[in-house]
């Protein structure tokens, strides 16, 4: 197994980040590579998200992961020993978010020229990823269910920038006062065309239609 | 009842946080005020936790909260309705975290002159409230299980800048994959000096120990 590749990433001087984040998708569009940027609270599970996505996707698209940190590269390593996938460690340097000049340091740093997908899993905050576009085709992110359903009314913005919203420790479902139908109203306040998709990546539920999405999602992007 | 007074708080257009916060943690030492700056991720608990704890100490010393929040005042009427402890509600406009100007304007608000405690209820973030300091006297923050025992590796500053971690939701330690003697080696890396305190805020076990704790910080501070 391949070390993992560390990469300290600065924050951009010119601070235009709406213009890079457009200039970056053109790219990826031109190139054929969909970036997928995933966000959550620390600890709603993204890690083993991705590494069941990623072991139900790597056969059928060419695929990296860009595993952003203030500076531990635990989820990195976990990873790539659990997929196999290339995977490079962000380290943000304090940093509670990427950008998109960050986001392509990283990419520059991935051979991107050979991949149809990568995917960035953002910093744990559902404050600040949400209001720096990382010039990603997509945005999802994972609510667990731990942390309430009340989620989209307390941080609205990271609800209405998310396309996918995976809710995801279902398997606690019965220790929770989480009301799923409750859950989705409040996402559809923010983002009526966001899809709410239960999974449990423990137990693997819902983990199969999230990488059916992904896969469709590359398909479309590459037309 | 009375309602929410919500004060929608600005940025220092100065900077100097870090004098900020000491010439603000200087004045409340000479009024015997006791600020408590309490942090987490999102839905870790905060404010079961506090309304669990303003009922065990409303009797004893004279409360008030200051509830953070992006924009929604959910949390600031929750706690007033279960507490009757007089709760207001800063806006932070966007901002990921408080600083000591910040928490100065909210306690301009409250009318802390007959106060002994004020506890103020941080952004859900485990990121950027720990870089600035508020002016408090001490910060305490809680890690839900749910949220995994290697959170002190991933998120070092939060650790080490609190004196309290409060581990939250026991009850379910039987669903996760949860060690808390781990946990707690991790918090000794970043913190040796800080206390590591299970409780469970849903059936209050443990939060005794926690409002001891306080109202003993309370009298040591007035000394």
């Amino acid at each position: 197994m391949e070390g993992i590749k560390v990469i300290e990433i600065k924050k951009s001087v010119f601070e235009d980040n709406e213009k890079d984040a457009e200039k970056l998708r053109k790219e990826l569009k031109t190139k054929g590579i969909y970036l997928l940027n995933l966000m959550s609270s620390p600890g709603s599970g993204k890690t083993t998200t991705l590494i069941r996505t990623l072991n139900l996707i790597k056969d059928k698209v060419r695929v990296a992961v860009m595993e952003a940190d203030i500076d531990s590269d635990v989820d990195a390593v976990k990873i790539q020993e659990a997929t196999g996938i290339p995977t490079i460690q962000l380290h943000t340097g304090g940093m509670c978010h990427l950008d998109a000049e960050m986001t392509r340091q990283g990419l520059d740093h991935v051979d991107a020229g050979q991949l149809d997908l990568v995917i960035l899993e953002n910093v744990g905050n559902l404050v600040c990823p949400a209001e720096f576009d990382t010039g990603s085709c997509r945005n999802a992110m994972i609510l667990s269910v731990p942390e309430g359903d009340d989620k989209p009314l307390k941080y609205p913005l990271m609800f209405s920038v998310c396309d996918m919203i995976l809710v995801n420790k279902t398997d606690v479902l019965p220790y929770f006062d989480f009301d799923l139908e409750k859950c989705t109203r409040y996402v559809h306040m923010r983002n009526p065309h966001a899809r709410v998709l239960p999974i449990c990546a423990k137990t693997g539920e819902g983990v199969d239609v999230f990488a059916q999405w992904l896969l469709q999602e590359v398909c479309a992007w590459k037309q």
